[in-house]
């Protein structure tokens, strides 16, 4: 029977491979959760898919599980980010979870001309990726990047990644990822990003620059205004079904 | 220039009307958003469109709005309804807001097999839903409905309604919308509901139910397993994209 427990670790999975436990993990486990020796756990990191595992020692601090078999193989998202501008934390955080469920390989939050917040803690986001792929069954955590000034980000925008760009000043785009899938290879199948603009919209220096990108595709969420948390899953859904792995 | 706060009112709006203020819409008003006789408010009341009016009459606990002029018709969403089984609170608060944005006709929680939450605040969600129609931009608000149980909604399931249900057993049913647009009109134009899974998934006997519904259409949502929240806004994302009004 597989584990009921999904559990991320920083530490090489594999046949015969023994992962050791530390104090905050080994307190879930055997504290949290009552796990005892023998008990099953799913663990994963990133790289070497899902392994069942056994807890083979069990104590208040400290605790070891040993790998006993594969359960799922690496399965890597594709090649998507998703930039967003923090707002308010508790929408931040769940911009965060949703991105790491919905399938982004990388999270970059960025501060545009109109960000409120101009801080994040980025150990708590990744952290909060890190959970949100324990939850969804994933194999594999976003890197959730600092924090960086959007200016800056397309200052060395690679020449090869397509970026969704949406902006709700813009209408009558609903049929841009048709024409997208229905263009050369390149364009569907390479590297993406999406930019989710921030609560007070872009700037007009910031809206003139990404339109004149050659990478910018501009796509409407339809009539109603929509918060950025939740354009942020709208988005990635479009995305995912159109050029991704749903 | 048009207002920038935006309030629902239940209060006739039109022509030369007049709207009286309650005591936490003054104090909203007056005391949170510091507006003064003169200042323009947007409103709207799900029936009438978008008025901006202007303060006519203000004090602590009451006041007036004058109704100016009609600054947007009335948008009517699709005849979608949104079916969840209510989850941890802020979780639920969530969904209602999203359907709210998204542009749901009507909210309905249901409980199911494997419900753990058995009590909702009716009245809290819906003030949830009518924040979001503020915060949206739209002009109408979606009814939440009191909690029923998911086998009772199913007993009296309109016969015209399509049942567009999310199953995470399911896979390889990506191109479901694909199909029900290409078939003809009834089935894609015709009033529709989306229903979220609980936590827990669903359970046999109401899976083998909805399966042999005539009106049920099953749909993956990825391969990773979303939270329903989650996969209530992706749903919607998808159905709104490909039969509704985006």
């Amino acid at each position: 029977m597989n584990a009921k427990v999904r559990l991320y670790v920083d530490h090489p999975l594999g046949a015969g491979q023994t992962v050791p436990l530390d104090r905050d993990q080994a307190h879930y486990l055997f504290g949290v959760m009552r796990l005892a020796v023998g008990a099953r756990v799913a663990l994963f990191n990133g790289r070497d898919g899902e392994w069942q595992a056994e807890v083979a020692e069990a104590s208040k601090r400290c605790g070891v599980l040993a790998c006993v078999e594969q359960s799922k193989p690496l399965q890597l998202p594709p090649d998507l980010w998703l930039i967003f501008a923090p707002i308010k934390k508790a929408r931040t955080d769940f911009i965060v979870e949703k991105a790491a469920e919905m399938g982004a390989a990388r999270i970059l939050p960025v501060a545009t001309d109109f960000t409120n917040s101009e801080r994040i803690r980025q150990d708590r986001l990744q952290a909060h990726a890190v959970e949100a792929a324990e939850q969804c069954g994933g194999t594999y955590v976003p890197e959730v990047a600092e924090l960086q000034k959007l200016s800056a980000l397309l200052d060395h925008w690679p020449e090869n990644r397509q970026l969704m760009f949406c902006d709700e000043a813009e209408v009558g785009q609903r049929l841009f990822l048709d024409a997208v899938q229905s263009e050369d290879p390149p364009t569907a199948s390479g590297p993406w990003a999406i930019l989710i603009g921030p609560e007070g919209g872009f700037s007009d220096a910031e809206r003139k620059r990404l339109q004149a990108m050659q990478q910018a595709h501009v796509v409407s969420l339809g009539p109603r205004i929509l918060r950025a948390d939740t354009a942020a899953v709208a988005a990635m859904t479009l995305w995912q079904r159109a050029l991704g792995d749903w």
